[in-house]
Parts: structure tokens; C-alpha cells; sequence
């Protein structure tokens, strides 16, 4: 049994059978960190013997909950009541929470250790962290959830918290070839997360296994665990969406989409072009206006007390731009985006799930980037459930992601519906 | 000039006047305090020597920005780098935040001084406070805003912040009898502010004058600042909203209402009955699911750990009930209310605002209550502006409020409606 390569679910079943323990899966886990922290950079905050004797106690104890005994990464924008949360900003780097975000609560009290706290670019917007990619540390791993997008690529850790407000949980996880699992808006509690567009920013999870995302929604959302039921692929019917952003996709990436698409159809699925419903630029403008009048106000404990601390593109361009943003037209920005998500929900009807592009190309070699959220922003603003598959290989060798997005509110079918989609293809 | 009675605006001007200073108004204010505390239990946390301090600083330093000078009150749900913020619970007695909540920090960034924290109740839901009803103290300053209610009330300070997931703002402001504004859903930054249910929880403010809202306002939003600009009684159209709920209010506030109708048109205004759009229980039950799904999720931490220090009513009944709400209740509730949002947005056409009652009845002698908000939920659950005129005495001789409602996401224009209706009621 390589302790690493275990899924959440494998570590649960095998601590609750006897086959290993909480203990010899942290030890595994910090040996791989140890030996490959330097080149990936995924890890803010590691304390190797507070984890050990956190995992002495679990396997000391009763069992907790569906999760006994397995660590998970927790990206560094969440509060922690034992480890710094720094939001990825010096600014914060004293910054020790007196509690738990709900999140992290939830974990725990399903017997989960939390392993570190994972890189994030700076408060989940541009600035990226120390993160590289696993595959080639010259490359990008994405952000803002990077770290956790990396260490669980990396097997360093089978399962970690994302956010993402345009595509920083599917990005990440097509860049670092993971699962990057972005739930329907507000299904996982956001508080003790910091904010960076409230309006759209929703938590997710990273994951190397469909079942983990099962699991972890269970544990998050607090209701009854149910494992995913892959759907039957030719009870589907799937929309491909190309979206107005296709020719900012390479050719990598745009024949991956198509060849998905073409797989999915022989294995059985009814398969058709989706179009968004027109106001696609609409929504994106509304988008805009509501970033920018939320993170500029959100920051304004930085910006007034250590501008000097935050990047110059927060610094001079995001925060300027975001103030000028008016009440007024934040509302408008946010009415606009709800009237998409409406026509979208009704364009919706007849379909399982769409398929779409995860990022306009793989990895780029340029670690001071996070990666462009052209094929993420609109699913994060319509709310729904959106999912990266770590599936292709592109010309640079580094993966390329299969994002399927579905209908918001109905999770349960969308995971069941992804996994067939995830089964056919991968 | 007696200090404490200053409005924000008079108090502003002053100092910059210099008819006074910071300090000599911090040092009347603790003198009321001082005085009345006992009687009122407004202030979880005060510490007057700081507050001396931090005003001869402002006094002795240029003119940061609009409130110069002006001490506020926090409620202390909302995060303080200086002070504690408990949330209402023992279980947060020692919380002590490393930052400043945004709104905070544009408080402090326009020259306001944090004058100390007000009572909430526990995590600003049912269990009140150490709070008594200025008027009374036999009677309940309704919650959960209850000391800052009671504090601008009592001249303790001249603005506090609020918020509101019921009816926390509005029916303080009606027992207590001061004005009291939930702007529209958002437009106050609310990260550092504690969740109850985050989807409708809305930052509002506390205040004596009309005029202190609109600067407080031109504060919070970052906005340039516009003070009011009374709308003209015979250009409004004003429907009276009896709610479904009608049956619910006594004699004295029902003929407020009717009485305050009645000497609006006089006044020269369109006046007619407004009926709700069908729906509303609907909209009440979505309501009551996304309530019980988020508040029970946002307090796990809480019952996780601490499950002793909760209240009776929130361990045994709110979090084990929210608990049975799932995920797909959840986003069905949110659905049920964001469909009545929109079927009322179009019900508002062609009227300028509502009147309704603010609370059933004056306050209630009863300390064990923060009030009922059958009159409330509604407007916070629509996401537009209300506020609390206080404008009437029942008869226990304690304030009766009447609540004014407009269109979310025109506030300024709201404002301009409501000291109308002020104007020619009080």
C-alpha cells in the first residue's frame, strides 16, 4: 500500500480497517513533502510535529466521522485556529485566528487532520505565491488555489480547499492536472474564508478521485454522505459549449474539447453544440463592475493601513479602478448578473451538463502569472457547479483539463453525471 | 452646545470649526456613559483612556476625511484590531482579531474614532444581550443590535453600526426610538462582520439625523458624498403596506401606520394601499431554509466545540433544525426568495416607497426577548433599503417606528424619500 497514492476514501476505509493509521499516513505524507517541497512550493504553513501528535490522538481516539484519520491541506485564505492564515500578503503574516472557519470545523469534526495551510496568491487575486507546477517547476500551477492544486497533484496530500472567484479552482487543477471541484454557490460555509468577491466567490475542493469529492461534500455540507452514482453515459445529453472565448483557446486545447466531445457521443451520450444565451459580454461587464466594488472595499484595512504591502497591480490598478466603482453601479453590475444567470438556467433545460474548456492552453512558463479565467469567470458568476478532469496531455507535456459545468443546486446529479463523463474519457 | 447631543454631521463640523475637539466630545460621551451604563448596559467593551487617547491623536493630526473627529459605535459582531469581539458568546470572550473589519477601517480611514463595542446578541440572533430599553429598563431594546440602538438613543454616541438578518436593525430602532438604516444588500462591505445568514445579513447604521446616515453612508461605500436631498412630498408616490402580517400588529401601531397614510396625502403625496404579490409565505419558507441551512452550517465551529456554551434555543433548536435543511432545501429556498425578489421588484414599479410597521407593538417588558420580526424578514429577505423612522409614542409611553422600503440598489434616491416622509411626519 504506498500510503501517499491513497484517495480520501481509501485512507478512511483503510485507518477504519486496521490496514494502516492516521500517524503512518501524516508520516508518508511529510516524507513526500520533504522531499519535494523545494522544487513545488505548495505549503505556507507546516508544523511536522504538531501533525504527527495531532494524528496520535486521532488514532488514539474513537472514530469522528466519515473522514477519521485523513489530513487535509487547507489553502491559506481559510482560518485556523492552530497555524497562521496570511492570506498570501505580508501583511498578514502575524495573523493568528482565535477559531476555526466553519470549514475547518467541519473537517475536524469529521475526524480530518488538517496537514498546512496551502499557497495562495495574494487574498486570491493576481499575485501568485512561491507555488510551481508539479510537472515542470518553470510552469505555473495557476492560482489562487495553487497550493492545493499542487500538493494534491503531487501526492502530498489527498484532498484540499479551494476558492475560486473566476477560475481559481478549476485553473488550478488543469494546470496542475487534478480535480478541481467548484460547487454551487454557497453549498460549502464560507465564513472565516476571506473574502475577495463575495458575490461569486464560492469554496471548493482539489482532489486526485471522483469518490473524494463525494466525501468531502458530505463532510462540508454536513448532510448524508452519498456516494457518487455514475450516471449511464447514454442518458445523457451533453452541450458543448465553445463559449464567445474559443479563439483565445490553442489548438490543443480546442481539439481536446472536440475529441471529448466526439468520445462522449460514440459512447452513447446525445451530444450537441451549446450556445450561451446572448448578453454573454453583458454578464462579463457586470462581472467586472461587482469585483471591482467588492475587493476594492473588502482591502480597505490594506489599502489604508500598508499600501506599501500589497502588489503593485492591487495597489495601483485593482484598488483605484474598484473604488471608482459606484454603489449604483455594483447594483447594476450584480442585476446584470443575475438576469444572465436566469437566461442561462432556462437555456439550460434539457441538458445534463456542458462541456467547455478548463484554460485557454496548459501551463505557461511564466511563474508570474495565475493564468487567464476567460472559460471560468462566466460559470463562477452563473453560480452553478463546475468541475475540472484532469484528462489530456498537451504538445508541452503538461495537462490540459476538461471542465464540465452543470446545473446550479443540483449537485448530487452534476458529480454523478461528471464521473460518467470522467469514466468514458479518461 | 451640548456634545452629546450633536449629530455626527454637527459634531463633524465642529471640530472642523474648531468649536470643539475630538476629545472634549469623547469625554462628554463618556460622561453619559458614565452615567447612564449602569441603567442601559449598552457597551460590551469600552476602555475611556484609549478613547482619550485616540482622540487627542485625531485632534492633534490633519483632517483624515469626512467624519474627522466622530466617535461611532461597533457592534461587536464586527472585527476590531484593538478591542475584543466577542459575538455575543462566552465561547468568543477572548476573540481578538488582528484586523479591522473593512468597514471598520473606513470608519478609521475617514477620521472616525472607534468609541467602543456595543451589545450584540449571541452571534446577532435570538439571545439578547445585557441591553435595556433607554426609555424603560423593564422593557427590551429589541436585537440584535440592541446597544447600538440604546447608545445613540441614550446620546452615548451619535452613530453605531447595526446589522440586520430579520429585522436587527429596524426594531431596534423602533423600541428604542432612533433611526435606523439597512441599506441595500451589500452595498456596506460585511467581510469581519460575523455571518448569521449570510445571504441576507445586511450592514446598516444606527443614527439620530437623516443627514448622519447619508454621510455615513458616503463613509461605508467609499463614495463621494452626497448628502440628502429631501424629495419634494408631492412628487411621491407612497404605497402603505399592510403586509400578510397586519393582523400581527396592535391597535396603536396599526393606527400609526393608517395615521401616518393619512397625513401624507394631506402633506400632498400619492398615497394607496400596496399589496404584496402572491407569494409571500412561499418567499417566508425560503426564507426560513436558507436561515436554518447557513446559521447552523456558520456555527460549527461553535457546536462542535463549545456545545455547552451555546444558548438553550440555538443548541437545541436552531442548529439541530438548520441541520436538517440540505443542501438542495438550501438552494431551493434561495430560489423561492430570489423569484419574490423579482416578482416584487416588478410589484415597485411606479411607486417610490413603502410604509409598513416596523415592530408589532412598542417594546415588550420582557428582557428575555429581542422582539419578533414579522415585519421585518420580508425587506431583508428582498434585499432593498429600510430604515426606522421613529416617529411615534404608544401607550406605555414608549416609541412606536414607522418603516419606510424602497427599491434595492437606489439608496441615494431612497434616502431623498424617506426624510420626506420625516419631515412631514415628525
Amino acid at each position: 500500500m504506498d500510503l501517499i497514492k491513497l484517495s480520501a476514501v481509501e485512507t478512511a476505509t483503510a485507518i477504519e480497517a486496521g490496514e494502516t493509521t492516521c500517524e503512518a499516513v501524516t508520516r508518508a505524507l511529510l516524507e513526500r513533502i520533504d522531499a519535494r517541497e523545494e522544487q513545488v512550493g505548495a505549503w505556507e504553513y507546516l508544523d511536522p510535529d504538531a501533525a504527527i501528535a495531532a494524528a496520535k490522538i486521532l488514532d488514539g481516539g474513537p472514530s469522528k466521522g466519515l473522514i477519521h484519520g485523513v489530513p487535509v491541506g487547507v489553502k491559506d485564505i481559510i482560518d485556523t485556529r492552530d497555524m497562521p492564515t496570511t492570506h498570501g500578503s505580508p501583511i498578514h503574516k502575524d495573523n493568528r485566528p482565535c477559531t476555526d472557519a466553519p470549514c475547518v470545523a467541519l473537517v475536524r469534526g469529521a475526524g480530518g487532520l488538517v496537514l498546512g495551510k496551502t499557497v495562495t496568491s495574494e487574498f486570491a487575486a493576481q499575485r501568485p505565491g512561491k507555488t510551481k507546477n508539479p510537472h515542470n517547476p518553470a510552469h505555473s500551477p495557476a492560482g489562487s488555489s495553487s497550493g492545493s492544486a499542487a500538493a494534491v497533484t503531487d501526492y502530498m496530500v489527498a484532498v484540499a480547499f479551494g476558492t475560486q472567484t473566476g477560475g481559481s479552482i478549476v485553473r488550478p487543477g488543469a494546470f496542475c492536472g487534478c480535480i478541481g471541484y467548484k460547487p454551487t454557490y454557497g453549498d460549502y460555509n464560507p465564513l472565516g474564508v476571506h473574502d475577495n468577491t463575495r458575490s461569486v466567490d464560492t469554496l471548493g475542493m482539489m482532489s486526485r478521485t471522483m469518490a473524494d469529492q463525494a466525501l468531502m461534500r458530505a463532510v462540508l455540507t454536513h448532510a448524508p454522505y452519498r456516494p457518487i452514482e455514475t450516471a449511464a453515459i447514454a442518458d445523457l445529453r451533453i452541450g458543448v459549449c465553445q463559449t464567445p472565448n474559443w479563439h483565445l483557446a490553442d489548438d490543443a486545447t480546442q481539439e481536446c474539447l472536440l475529441s471529448a466531445a466526439r468520445d462522449l457521443e460514440t459512447a452513447g451520450a446525445v451530444v450537441a453544440d451549446f450556445d450561451l444565451p446572448d448578453g454573454f459580454d453583458l454578464a462579463i461587464e457586470g462581472f467586472d463592475a461587482v469585483s471591482g466594488y467588492e475587493i476594492s472595499r473588502t482591502l480597505a484595512y490594506e489599502w489604508l493601513n500598508f499600501p506599501e504591502l500589497l502588489s503593485d497591480n492591487m495597489r495601483n490598478n485593482r484598488v483605484p479602478n474598484g473604488l471608482k466603482v459606484t454603489p449604483a453601479a455594483y447594483q447594476a453590475g450584480l442585476a446584470k448578473l443575475g438576469d444572465y444567470r436566469r437566461q442561462y438556467a432556462g437555456s439550460l433545460q434539457g441538458w445534463d451538463v456542458l462541456i467547455t474548456p478548463s484554460a485557454p492552453a496548459e501551463a505557461p512558463a511564466d511563474l508570474t502569472t495565475i493564468g487567464e479565467p476567460p472559460f471560468n469567470r462566466i460559470w463562477t458568476g452563473l453560480h452553478g457547479p463546475a468541475i475540472n478532469l484532469p484528462l489530456y496531455t498537451g504538445p508541452q507535456e503538461l495537462p490540459i483539463g476538461l471542465q464540465v459545468v452543470g446545473h446550479a443546486g443540483q449537485d448530487d446529479r452534476f458529480l454523478d453525471a461528471a464521473d460518467a463523463v470522467y469514466q468514458v474519457l479518461r
